[in-house]
């Protein structure tokens, strides 16, 4: 049994192609604009970067926001290529590289931004003689990793010519989670520190998923 | 004109072509007490997560130490493979993302580590309100972030059938360079910090020369 893109994601292909459709319209605006799908790829990069800076100065809620804009931008990119015509291997190549360079700077911004100001409201627990604030920077960088893990997965499977879109946190799950935390933390002295959390979770478990997946279409096929 | 793996890497592939022909009557060895190619890339990944816990609680030097016992396993795995005659694909995606994840995991440890009694004797400037062992943490995420990039490249080219192993910081020196600063840090307070602060410029430069390579490849093919 082949499985269908995006099996067991939290949002299912079919909310995906709804939205794809959806966003047609606009991307035919924007691309009478005269902007190209690759310039949209980097100006998304540009916006979750400026996320970043945000995270570092520990503005958490403004740096929520922004990553919805730069997710923003990430739909368009391909949508823009598509009614353009100008979908290539290496568009895609580049938009995916900026998509996770982008979406690892937020990480690293966390990291920073809750070894300084960020870390004024926060409330987590100690762990292990480093403070809470300390513990988040932790999680963050774990969330870094595992993010990253669950990417490389996938693109390490298309090498070998397998497709291992598969487990409960791809991208715009992740990139979801994120948001909310970022969004709360003001509000709530937990929330950073409790979507990182969970994000580590869910992309190890991810991983997993795609590493079993990948044995199991292997094996079939040899 | 084809570029060779391994262009412009600080290890040229005469070098790896030798080192792998030295290794393969040790190979031979270890395949006879029957270990298997998978076996050992999992056992290289709980060797790597083990430096990864000896970052956390500041004991630098034998992580570095173990971290070369790591890189060692991760020499054999592929040369049992050959021996055995059991290269598969699966076995090769098995060790990329256990050879990725046993480098995330030493990342994140020395972010963990530098936050707590590994930060006893760091000297290392200390920058935008945050202390020298901070920064080495914030460096620590980016060199994972950097790393995870470098890596994501090459296999997402893959994915559109090209090869873009080149760049002057593949996963050996990275690990190479990593080591120093961990076996020196006992010594050296800003060893660390200064071996990971080279590692990131390193890998946005390799990221860099992968996207550059892709274009290129890309370009000529389509």
């Amino acid at each position: 049994m082949t499985p269908r893109q995006g099996e067991w994601s939290l949002v299912g292909e079919g909310a995906r192609q709804r939205i794809r459709e959806r966003i047609l319209p606009l991307a035919r605006i924007v691309s009478a604009l005269g902007l190209s799908a690759d310039t949209l790829t980097v100006a998304g990069f540009v916006v979750s970067f400026t996320a970043a800076l945000l995270c570092v100065a520990g503005l958490w809620l403004p740096a929520g926001l922004t990553v919805v804009a730069g997710a923003l931008f990430d739909l368009f990119d391909g949508a823009v290529a598509r009614v353009r015509g100008t979908v290539s291997a290496f568009g895609g190549f580049l938009d995916s590289t900026f998509d996770r360079l982008g979406e690892a700077a937020i990480y690293v911004g966390c990291v920073a931004g809750a070894l300084g100001p960020g870390a004024a409201n926060m409330a987590f627990p100690s762990i292990a003689g480093r403070s809470g604030a300390e513990v988040v920077a932790v999680l963050a960088a774990a969330a870094l990793a595992g993010s990253q893990m669950v990417s490389y997965t996938r693109a390490r499977a298309q090498g070998i010519g397998l497709e291992a879109a598969v487990g409960i946190a791809p991208r715009p799950e992740r990139i979801g989670l994120l948001t909310v935390g970022l969004v709360l933390q003001p509000f709530v002295g937990w929330a950073l520190g409790g979507a990182l959390a969970i994000i580590v979770i869910l992309t190890l478990i991810t991983v997993g998923q795609r590493v079993r997946h990948v044995r199991r279409l292997a094996g079939s096929t040899g």
